[in-house]
């Protein structure tokens, strides 16, 4: 983590970023249970879900989500902060074993109706080891204006 | 959790469910960082946060929301699935010791282009102890049609 | 979670219902003995396991009942409380990757010494994946009577 | 941890065995709801335990039972197995910060049906810091014979 | 995370750099304890602490010395791996509570008996919230020679 | 664990205790990235790990050192505390499944400047299931003298 003051005026469109490389194990799905209380059975019981279409047990969409942006969060940034999220969808299932990483690329600079801040999009893609897209959000951030 | 089929057309618009309280932890903030690999000092350096405006360690944005959405996760309903959300706010801090409680509104019905589905949107909203909203988004599913 | 009234009146002689499944997981075994302190090598040694007759690391007998205890905890009674539980018997040993299911009898009704209430045995029934039962227990509930 | 051969023959009626002590903390009520599902208030929202007449969120009665347990599991007897337990009693409800301390006393040596082995009975009593019993159960060995 | 090539002729003597804080949580401990198996009650138990002349649990040394490891990495080298720690020394004790930094210099830069490659030392300091030393050891790395 | 007091005259050179075994598993790779927040791909990404000549991801050189360490925790002398330690080296990468035994030496009985203290070194000594040493170290304790 280091800490880097970035203005709005610093933020460049269509620049992008990756991180590194992470195995979404059989412990992540336990602990992610245990961490929210969703014990269902599509990520916690292996027999069932043989039985299912899906064959394997799926990793909670907030699990994939939590971790991606986890994964993001290298550089602080004292003069933004997060809004939020738009457009989160789960476009694939992510099994144990699966290997993510996260692309952020800047969608969208505009004005905000906060004084002194302009928003800031990015889009952030995370993808398995077959380079197969597995969920994808916008993620909103407003940004303090050099003036 | 309770398996229960549930089709597009059992959903039944401003129909609103609540959660029990959690209590966010210490505990949880630390779970958190482990699992997601953010250690912003926000999140883990009380020296640091005494010296910023909010003067106490702030919850992820993902810690609030992956616990808030497990709150939810009570029954099984094999007739949907679910595709993302949207408008996903921080709208204020969580500190270690609040307790929140999670609304669930069905805030829309709609038809999808996905043939044989219809769409269900569950606008969440997560309150802490003091009836304060912490958090907002719009949860949506795709609900199987009963023809 | 619900919360849901039951007076000793409300419970019916021989009423059953199952838990969904859960299968235990390595996971599970590293965080019991990291919760309890026992490093036991029946638990944690998969080397010294293969020379024993039972060739494979084998759950604790607390980790399997606090699970399948855990599973049971879906409504909330707010007229009785658990005095203890009765007969608890390590039947079969639960292996890493095992799923377990557990189902819960109203097995007796009985006057107590407790004025106002009554005492509900409910008998605690925790089955594998090819329904071998793997452990037993007598749970010992105290009602409150409608009078 | 150590390894020592124990028959039934070299059990004593009435020995006594102490374990150290152990604070159980907020930890161990989310690990220990994390590893079991169960979310009950009473151990896990504390704002709701407020209005309740403990005052304070509740240890799970398994999180006792486990603890005090592997607080036992300082020898391993490969003479010896666990058969189960009887007559566990939650006595006293456990909060955030007691500390518990473990006894074992050797209650009853007895033939039992299993060709060659011997029915030991360990009485278990976990006390908190105000030296109040908290939980009692009968641990049920079955040890080896000499011959 | 970054990755990024230095070479041995790129480490520069007395070289500095610092770490953010992290504060060192009860949770901590208990992670801790439960991923040694390290239950000493120096550790874990408040009670008899409050009758030992430093009053209050002490953070287990492989504890400080993980996590302040940990709070170095950083940046992934290609070009050098970890050797060892020498002079690891336990200057002050850490409590619940406490905010620990690491200060990480280049100490010393030597030939090395392995071809092709140099030793750089580290020094490493952790200081507590009251700039107090409470843990130094030198971090041995080998790294490639340009050449 | 015991409590058992050792002066500085009752340690004996050359003699030597050994731990059981532990199995070092996935979980405990993901806990000690999450205790510590290295998440480098060396020990988090499995497919990154394929491509390197390791083939498999390796255990941070922390988490066998606490673990490693956990193990000869059985004992506590009140007569003694520990100081630190030296040439601590990671002779061999530990795998997820490898099994791991702790030896513990007297290497050296010393005076020291600390009146009424003696020096003890422990060598300590970490194999794998194949009797392969992955890491070695010398712990520093100091012990009161009898007089």
């Amino acid at each position: 983590m280091f800490i880097r003051s970035k203005f709005f005026e610093d933020y460049i469109l269509n620049e992008t970023r990756a991180t590194l490389g992470r195995t979404i194990t059989e412990t992540d799905f336990v602990i992610h249970a245990g961490h929210t209380g969703d014990f269902f059975p599509h990520h916690m019981d292996a027999e069932w879900c043989k039985t299912q279409s899906f064959k394997q047990r799926i990793a909670h969409g907030t699990l994939v989500f939590s971790v991606a942006i986890g994964q993001t969060a290298l550089e602080i940034n004292p003069e933004a902060f997060s809004k939020g999220y738009d457009r989160l969808r789960f476009v694939k299932p992510v099994h144990i074993g699966d290997t993510i990483t996260t692309h952020v690329t800047i969608s969208e600079l505009a004005d905000d109706k906060k004084t002194g801040f302009g928003k800031v999009v990015e889009h952030v893609e995370v993808s398995n080891q077959h380079q197969q897209v597995v969920l994808v959000c916008d993620h909103i951030l407003l940004a303090k204006r050099k003036n």
